[in-house]
């Protein structure tokens, strides 16, 4: 093999290689200016995400690191930041509560085995090339449960506002907790959660316009409304150590260790991993499709392109580096993926530069967050997620279609009451039912001729030109087993109510399918019409499906003809025309 | 309400109001005449299939009386013939197998539980009109399931030809205890087993013919032929009592209980119920499945209708007279109910007929069943169901299409090693996913034009007219979430190797339904392309599609226009084209 074509081979699969032989000195500048604004802004969702999955902080700052830096080298966008997301710290919870209590040393192990077996299936699916199956994910699911774990994750947080305990996977059990332990609020952690929310939103809603009016420069402006979460941080980190809030009852972060992340094996335990199997997959799935949402938008804006199936390589060799520095489940984030690139990353570089900020802050910043607020980070996590809750949507499905709305409302509900493992597998089921359901009744329609033209359209919707010894149906789906025997019942109708019929005509130019069984219905319509003395005609039958008919022993038994066009099928067999109609045909 | 009106009406619930009002005196001769070839029939099958299902003979014809009337006054059907049917008896065994041993009052009790849940759960379904949940057992799977149960059902009764004990319910099972048990076989059940099968063969495929030959009329051939079970039993009864081969170790059936059915009310037992509600559904689901597909063909020949969701209720009606007259579950039978047709039955009459036949049976001919051998009926099951098996089904479907032999294939393979429940399941999981992941891929093509007409083919297949700045992709699909990123990535591929282009055109005539996943597709499509400097058009979209898009912001944001025709769109968009193709397009 030559050097270059071994070159293309390779970067099939290592992405690095295609790009990172034209590296130079102009990208490296602008992947470096990206990484130091997404690290400014990866460093408190680092540490709110790590409490949101009930992980100690500095878990957070790991899984930060050397995922970033194994992105780079298998993955195949350019701009994609990949790190600790809303979502799926949220299902890492779910998952690991369920096999051991927060804050043992059971859970960290859980969570770095989860981040494993999603890495490991991630893998699987991309060498075998089943990335495509995300797709059955629809897009009233996504937004419906994305929607519903926003909620979710945001109520989760407001004990920490309030100083109080609670827990809970589901709406109810935590809006039960809160309820619960409302009247043991703590007056200054709420003083300090309320101030850094109501400061957050500030920053999010107002303060970019407000230093444009100022004069600054837009990525100026840009930088100094990112940097909002850091600010909060610092500040409320000077006012916990200077007032001691400690002492007040404010629950603070306390010991982080400092250091660069240690290398783990993760534990193998045959029971656990088992347990944590169809979470680990869940986790993967919905990370995929997040993922590879963005990183499509993004390539697209700058026409370039990504490849899923190296994606799921690639999110899946940033779980396993996760996993081996002690970090749990992660996947490229919308947010900090766009900040990424638009403050001007031009490779995944930019990455391994973030990676670096990060390792230099957990060697040399942890000792600063001893007095870090946990309501601080709470109020990070509402902000972040509030903009996810999307209700809106909900009424542009309802005016688009019922049965993408009823699987969204289905999904948010379940998600809301059950939980989000529930919520995403009814979700996906009820999606596919509806579609099965929709096509298994699909829409027909009795034609005629449009006076002088070639073309047919429906007799109830148009005045055209019908024959009394001619029917013809246009059925407008692909017939397969779950709309065969309807297919059969509205022929048998259609005959039954003719009684001069001499031909029957199933127009087909929207049929892209003939299954077994739908042929089976074709050869008892033919059979039955024979019966009936009725001749059975098609027309307009697609090229690859006459390849498919042309199979089987169909066409030798049918009793009337395939034409070419519904035209040339009315024309010869309607002879009870008058003469006038006949010319107006032509 | 007037009474004609009324009558409509409990006509739709009660078919018996509509028939039997004209009931006349030639209708009832030939009804008579069916019920009496139906009866000889239907004596030894109801015995065979009572001893296939695990339970003791008199119960078959319990199952073969009250369940015909409750047939006649609820179902559509004028010809089919209802009472226990081979795969139904088999599944019920594997049923109720699972929680009571065979042979116990609670194995008995078990099975007329499942007669009355299989009735509930029908009529359930007929009253909220779900007959058509039926239709997503594929042909295919139908016909392997049906071709798999036909090999276990058969390899069974070996046991009972042999003389040996042995027990089973899969393939693999059934093999085993016959392996182990057929050094113990009994010579003379064995001589009496394959001399009733050898002659009931022999019947089948030979006896018809030969009476034609000797100058009998058809029907009284047909009646001599359907009566060689009858004149096996008869014989071999004989031949039991005479040489008392009881004393030599053939098995047989012992005291039948003489008299009508008993009033049962069947066990009301939480935990039972809740075991056999699963199989109860099933075999629902089969039975009712098998029932149709015979009562459709049969009308259908007569140009009658029947009503689905009625019949549901009719089958409901005679699985719960069945479970209160101590039967099992039972269903419309296929080889009866063609026996009935031919033999001239006019209306659901016939059905109660052949039920009276069958109560003076069990008043009077039951003592003499006392000495029939189990080798006999043994031999009458295995007859039968060996002309369900279709092993070249499996052929002609391979040829048809692979992905319906692949749900044809797992569903035999899976019925024959793991039993009915898992392959009938596992079979339709399969069909509908197969059909998935088919519309997940749909087919695309480029398109062009046809040179002096206004047709659009492929340009891979034809030779056609094409624009450097126009492309046109045609998509065979209907546009929905499974393929609605799939369809995304062969447009941008498309606009990635065609730099030149200005324009892109969807040509959607086989697009049936575009879901709220696919719009949001289309809405990126369009985004894209416009940053790309790309305008996006579609064509030939169908007036349902678009009366839907009209309800979104979509054709607000569409950088281009929705042509009527690609005709139109071409002709409009392409002005690179030569003036001769302009020419050759008008």
């Amino acid at each position: 093999m030559s050097k270059g074509a071994f070159l293309v081979r390779a970067g099939r699969w290592l992405p690095i290689l295609q790009w990172g032989r034209s590296y130079g000195r102009h990208a490296a500048v602008n992947d470096l200016v990206a990484a130091v604004i997404v690290t400014i802004m990866l460093i408190p969702q680092s540490l709110a995400y790590a409490l949101l999955a009930g992980l100690p902080p500095e878990v957070g700052l790991y899984a930060s690191i050397l995922p970033l830096v194994a992105y780079a080298v298998f993955g195949t966008s350019r701009a994609l930041a990949v790190g600790p997301v809303a979502v799926v710290s949220l299902m890492t919870a779910a998952a690991v509560g369920q096999v051991a209590a927060q804050g043992t040393a059971d859970y960290l192990s859980a969570a770095i085995v989860l981040a494993l077996l999603s890495g490991l299936f991630l893998i699987a699916m991309g060498l075998f090339r089943l990335g495509f199956l995300a797709n059955f994910l629809s897009h009233p699911v996504i937004s419906g449960f994305i929607t519903a774990s926003g909620l979710i994750i945001a109520t989760s947080q407001v004990k920490h506002i309030l100083g109080i305990s609670g827990g809970g996977h589901t709406l109810v059990d935590l809006l039960a907790g809160l309820a619960a332990g409302i009247s043991e609020t703590n007056l200054p952690t709420l003083l300090i959660g309320a101030g850094a929310l109501a400061f957050l939103f500030w920053v999010r809603s107002s303060l970019k316009p407000l230093l444009l009016r100022l004069g600054l420069n837009r990525r100026l402006a840009d930088v100094i409304a990112k940097a909002g979460p850091v600010f909060a941080v610092a500040v409320t980190i000077a006012l916990a150590a200077g007032l001691d809030l400690r002492q007040a009852g404010v629950a603070i972060v306390g010991e982080v260790p400092q250091g660069l992340p240690p290398f783990a094996v993760p534990l193998f335990d045959f029971e656990l991993w088992q347990s944590l199997l169809v979470p680990a997959v869940l986790i993967s799935i919905v990370g995929f499709v997040e993922s590879v949402s963005v990183a499509q938008t993004l390539a697209a804006k700058r026409r370039q392109r990504i490849n899923p199936d190296q994606e799921l390589v690639g999110l899946g060799a940033s779980n396993i580096a996760s996993s081996l520095s002690g970090g749990y489940p992660v996947t490229g984030g919308f947010a900090r993926s766009v900040v990424n690139f638009d403050a001007g990353a031009e490779t995944p570089a930019a990455g391994v530069f973030t990676a670096v900020g990060i390792a230099l802050a957990t060697v040399f910043l942890t000792p600063l967050l001893f007095y870090l607020p946990k309501a601080t980070l709470a109020a990070t996590i509402i902000v972040a997620v509030l903009s996810l809750v999307d209700l809106g949507a909900l009424k542009r499905t309802w005016i688009y279609s019922k049965a993408d709305f009823a699987a969204m409302a289905a999904t948010i509900l379940l998600t809301l009451v059950y939980g989000i493992e529930a919520g995403i597998v009814v979700g996906v089921g009820l999606s596919v039912a509806l579609y099965l359901f929709k096509t298994s009744r699909p829409h027909v329609a009795v034609v005629g001729q449009v006076p002088g033209t070639e073309h047919f359209r429906n007799v109830l919707r148009h005045k055209v030109i019908t024959s009394e010894t001619v029917a013809t149906l246009r059925v407008d789906e692909s017939l397969y087993f779950a709309n065969a025997r309807y297919l059969e019942d509205k022929v048998y109708d259609l005959v039954a109510v003719n009684p001069q019929l001499d031909h029957f005509v199933l127009m087909c130019p929207a049929v892209n399918e003939i299954d077994a069984s739908a042929l089976e219905s074709l050869e008892a319509i033919n059979h039955r019409l024979k019966d009936a003395g009725v001749t059975f005609h098609l027309s307009e039958v697609k090229g690859p499906v006459m390849d498919r008919l042309q199979r089987s022993h169909f066409l030798e038994e049918l009793t009337g003809k395939v034409f070419l066009s519904q035209y040339d099928a009315f024309r010869t067999l309607a002879s009870d025309l008058p003469f006038e109609a006949q010319i107006a045909a032509k």
